[in-house]
């Protein structure tokens, strides 16, 4: 039996009201240390977990199934986005400190003296995703940013890899002691009762989520339905349609076909940024792309309850009388072989609710179209997507249309890109509209999904003393301020 | 009969449909102007509500039962809003614009070039409130933040105030119309079924509300429901807790007491930031106050909902059994006297439920306490506030962490003033924890107020012809810009 097999019990209630109380007594340590200090802590987090890396990679591969190249860059990706956040953290802009002085001559009749900046907002919940061991669980992204802001982090381990999480967790703890971290500012916990319990703790502040739409949704209710109501940002799914115009697909249509594969076949279909529908002119042979799907090797899916979901999403699509079935991918022992399917756009403008819905692991839909006037038609009936990506040339009479329509429902817009393969970067926004997001003004990856867990505060007419070091005379922290609506530098 | 008397009838779900068609209908134009065009239209706007002053000001008067100066200054604070978001909308770094451009060495794997900024999210339903016909109303604070974010707003007019509600929503629409904005932009609906069918009408993409925390609640519980939630600005209620030292009793008593008289009368107690609980020592003599408060004059009411909620909630703190009226205020046919009450800080601290809640009406409660430390534990129970204020020394040993505790519990903390006369700045926070808002991390008042009504999209390898114009290559907006993650000016 090796050790993943033994089962991890659930956390029980009494224990969780213990962990919760420790993150809530944590709060204003962690919220009142230096930015500086909370860096020293997450690039301890990041450099622990980097040491750890031949203990957690092969828990990861045994979990999840993923291989060994991607659960190592996966972590490589995870320790840079602490590291990231640790920057951004010490640069300050994240403050949003502002100083209005004093004015007897203010437009509207004399304004006090009014500084605002952004506080954590205590306690979060982090529930960790099925298909990112690391980047989008126990010291993925919502951890980082939560950590970041000053909040303590709550992590509810996914069913997928518990062992994982706890390996993750005893080296996050450990780091975080070793450089004298506030007590009870990061705990993980089991079960999806006790999921639900987290989310509905007085405690809690904020939850962040990553996970199916009915998931997501119910957990959205539940933290809804409190009696204060919290920010519940919920990461849920994505169809990702990609426009290809006739002229791109005269151009490079082989290209773009194989990038297409690529990107919908990678980690078995199982990111949620994968390209579930791809828009091709209806004359386009799809032969070549036939070939080159029904020759894939079969990769194994995270877990069996993946499995299961994919089957049944699959077979609703593949048994769609609208539906052609191009490739069908079978199930060995070793996993499944990508599926390749077909419609034309005339059944996908009557059936969105069917055919324009997410359908996790390897499989995608080409929808075929005549006019290019319909590509604008299916864009203007999308939900809210993660992402959308148009293949064109600069020259398309349709591009500038299908651009503005597309940002109208998706939080990444790509051009002649695919859309697998999340950047870390400061302008990068990986959120949408729902169902994308329960939080359509949020993004969980890039430094802005920090924001997610800070809250404003103005202090009216404070002495210079008893004022918050960000919002001091002397800007003791040198961080970029707006002083009376006007940016300095730090 | 008076104009104002006539009932203006409730808005039926099939004109609902046409409002918010049309609003659904001017959204992709409304969004696409450039910002200096939305300026041009807030500029419009409050320059017809000046020059309407003297038609706005009678029929505010004769509704809500507030003096003329109050109305015509509300009136200038809400135009000046208006062209605060003007000069906001055109400065431009409101619009978050930030570019990554590709760098094949970045940390986590070469990255493509990423450019973010904020769009509108699309129609806003905003309710007016009772309190301030102006200022948080037809053409008030969530209005002004809409329109400038480039959102249509369908204001669901306060039955409060109806006429003015129209009268005002001509002005504004006549002045939009002069300006060429987009048809459908803006329009006021009446009717509490026709707000909660614009809550949940599938075009409308946020709510702004300013109210009652029942009412708020139900608005904010409906907006979760929805097949697509959307965000809920609800600013609800807030007892606004203002704690004296014993040093700062000793040093400036006459004044401080002066200042609680003005500040929880004003308006006849009828402001959201009305100090509803004054903590002093409890050696303090209470005479003069007493005394003072007796003499003063009845004010009306702004109507008989709000008059009888008053006098219920105002039943409920009298009748408890430890409470001690001091000046039990009375009613006239011109109005309410303010009434005055006192408890022990022992009593607050065992029914913060009862006593620790909102009365909207000219009332206050002063509670005695005995050992300074008492104050923190009042502090460490307020649910969240949109204010709390401290009246201290300099010097006083309590006041760091008094201060600490109500930053993490109200919106805007104060130091030696009094929360009423809300300043319209770049640094000012009117918001706060539940139950002051129902989404903690924004402000309904001040420049940042505009971002409930943006969301971000981020755009991957687009073209620079084909990006927004914030974002190309010679930032044509001449705006301030995150480059790389550093600040450049426009």
């Amino acid at each position: 039996m090796t050790e993943t097999a033994t089962p991890i019990p659930d956390t029980g209630p009494a224990e969780l009201d213990d962990v919760m109380a420790a993150a809530a007594a944590a709060a204003p340590a962690m919220g009142g240390l230096r930015p500086a200090r909370r860096a020293v802590m997450l690039r301890a987090v990041a450099d622990a977990l980097d040491a750890a890396a031949d203990e957690l990679v092969p828990v990861a591969m045994a979990e999840s199934h993923l291989p060994e190249a991607r659960c190592r860059s996966e972590l490589g990706r995870t320790t840079f986005q602490l590291r990231f956040f640790a920057d951004l953290v010490e640069e300050g802009t994240y403050l949003e400190a502002a100083i209005d002085v004093a004015d007897p001559g203010w437009g509207m009749g004399p304004r006090p003296d009014v500084r605002r900046m952004l506080v954590p907002l205590g306690p979060v919940v982090v529930f960790g995703a099925s298909n990112f061991p690391f980047a989008f669980s126990t010291a993925g992204g919502d951890t980082a940013s939560a950590l970041a802001a000053g909040c303590p982090v709550v992590v509810k381990a996914h069913p997928g890899h518990p062992h994982l999480a706890r390996l993750t967790g005893r080296v996050v703890a450990e780091a975080l002691a070793g450089v004298r971290a506030p007590a009870g500012v990061f705990a993980v916990v089991y079960g999806m009762e006790t999921g639900q319990r987290a989310v509905l703790h007085p405690a809690t502040r904020a939850v962040g989520f990553t996970g199916s739409i009915p998931g997501g949704r119910a957990l959205h209710d539940l933290a809804a339905s409190r009696p204060e109501p919290i920010p519940f940002y919920g990461e849920l799914g994505s169809v990702n349609p990609v426009f290809v115009t006739r002229a791109a697909m005269k151009a490079r249509g082989p290209e773009i076909l194989s990038g297409y594969i690529g990107s919908f076949t990678l980690g078995a279909g199982q990111f949620c940024t994968k390209p579930g529908v791809l828009l091709v002119p209806e004359e386009c042979d799809l032969g070549p792309l036939t070939h080159a799907v029904a020759d894939l090797a079969q990769a194994p899916l995270l877990n069996e309850r993946v499995a299961e979901g994919f089957e049944h999403r699959l077979g609703e699509l593949a048994d769609h009388p609208a539906v052609e079935v191009l490739v069908r991918g079978v199930r060995t022992p070793a996993g499944w072989t990508p599926t390749l399917l077909r419609t034309g756009v005339e059944s996908l403008l009557r059936h969105p609710g069917v055919l324009l819905e997410e359908c996790f692991g390897p499989a995608s839909l080409v929808v075929g179209y005549g006019e290019e006037d319909r590509l604008a038609e299916v864009a203007g009936l999308l939900q809210g997507q993660l992402t959308s990506a148009l293949h064109a040339e600069e020259g398309d009479a349709v591009a500038p249309r299908l651009l503005e329509l597309l940002s109208g429902r998706a939080g990444r817009v790509l051009w002649n890109e695919w859309p697998t393969g999340v950047s870390v970067t400061h302008a990068m926004t990986h959120g949408g509209p729902y169902p994308a997001t329960t939080s359509v003004l949020h993004t969980s990856v890039g430094a802005t999904a920090i924001r997610r867990f800070l809250r404003p505060v103005s202090y009216q007419s404070v002495p210079d003393p008893l004022l918050p070091e960000a919002l001091r005379d002397g800007n003791p922290l040198g961080i970029p301020r707006r002083v009376n609506g006007r940016p300095e530098a730090g």
